[in-house]
């Protein structure tokens, strides 16, 4: 029988960390991707190391971009600061970072092709989340159709799968799905802006949503905010 | 009078040298994008800075990001050889790079949106090519709507235009079009396999329907090979 395998993009958040154990549950051998992209604090990429160590992935590989080239974002640019929760003044927040999920879909799908692998997991939700552009359903569809068109797979005869299993789901309903697979939400981290030790901020859009999810499934929030 | 920009995909070769003269002839503003790749030669990132130099481009970048840590091309990894031309024993050459046009449009996006501009031109050409998938306009047009379905575009209105010029251009039309425009082939580089001394191979590929465009073109061939 051969092993079904799947790359999952792991970001070191409570959304990937789910995205990977449902991956996991559904049988597949896992193959994560994480980006060192120049993002505010390493604690995110430590967070992703831990998680894929305990989910014991086939192998994790972590790239290194610079997004900080051109910044754009208050994530990789100290030209901005991060808004509290409610406080954007924009309907796309100034943490949205130009095309990133595009940018990592296409490394995800390079790795992929390599290995021969069709399934490509990503955290993305539309119902508990920041309003990014890059995490709609329709982005995710149109990204699998280039996926495939871009590749061998096209002339091979097979297609792409963007598996995005918590695009409809609340936040609680994530946490609780992560619990019951075993997920030790302690070791992920959802902070825009931690201090230097690494601790969450509690007043960020992540922290915020975070802090709620936690809440509504009636689940302990093992967070530490500072 | 606002400045009509674009981002222009460069990568040294004869191609991407004739599709940035093609976008300063429409009167763009061009910045161009090249990536250190883990390519086999730098000679090919000396001649994209050359040529960027000479087309006076508003900013030039050369992003470093390693395609070599899963390999799967001769020109990412040692594993392969680059075949002559005409030997692949492959639809698909091994010198195709998993998913490299998209990766590379990717980033391509993430800085257009970045400087608010909408016009991205890649010298990509489906008659005198290589056989990539990622060459083919049915690719580039899905790229397109990614494009604007993961960033700001859609919620703010306007698409992004991916720009092709090359797309139906024989080899010997694309040096017709560039010489006419005063691009200096000399500086580009097309090679895949060139020596230590950056001199083209002559045989592979990309140096064959480089000679025959000249050929066809009637225009002297500047290349030196070995």
């Amino acid at each position: 029988m051969n092993t079904k395998k799947a790359i999952i993009l792991l970001s070191g958040g409570l959304d990937s960390a789910t995205s990977l154990a449902i991956a996991k549950d559904l049988g597949y051998e896992c193959y994560a991707l994480s980006f060192d992209y120049g993002q505010r604090h390493d604690i995110e990429l430590e967070a992703a190391r831990e998680i894929a160590k305990c989910a014991e992935v086939k192998k994790h590989i972590v790239i290194k971009i610079d997004l900080t080239l051109w910044g754009g974002s208050a994530l990789t640019s100290s030209e901005f600061d991060v808004p509290n929760a409610g406080e954007s003044e924009t309907d796309i927040p100034i943490t949205y970072v130009p095309a990133r999920n595009t940018i990592f879909l296409s490394f995800a799908v390079a790795w992929a092709e390599t290995l021969k692998i069709k399934d490509i997991f990503i955290g993305v939700n539309s119902v508990d989340y920041s309003g990014y552009p890059d995490c709609r359903p329709q982005f995710i569809n149109a990204f699998e159709k280039v996926a495939t068109l871009g590749t061998k797979a096209s002339d091979e005869g097979w297609k792409f799968k963007i598996h995005a299993p918590l695009q409809n789901l609340n936040k609680a309903d994530i946490i609780t799905t992560g619990i019951e697979l075993g997920v030790d939400y302690s070791i992920t981290h959802s902070c825009y802006n931690p201090n230097d030790k690494g601790l969450a901020c509690g007043k960020c859009d992540s922290c915020e949503l975070r802090k709620q999810g936690f809440k509504s499934a009636q689940v302990a929030d093992p967070t530490i905010y500072i």
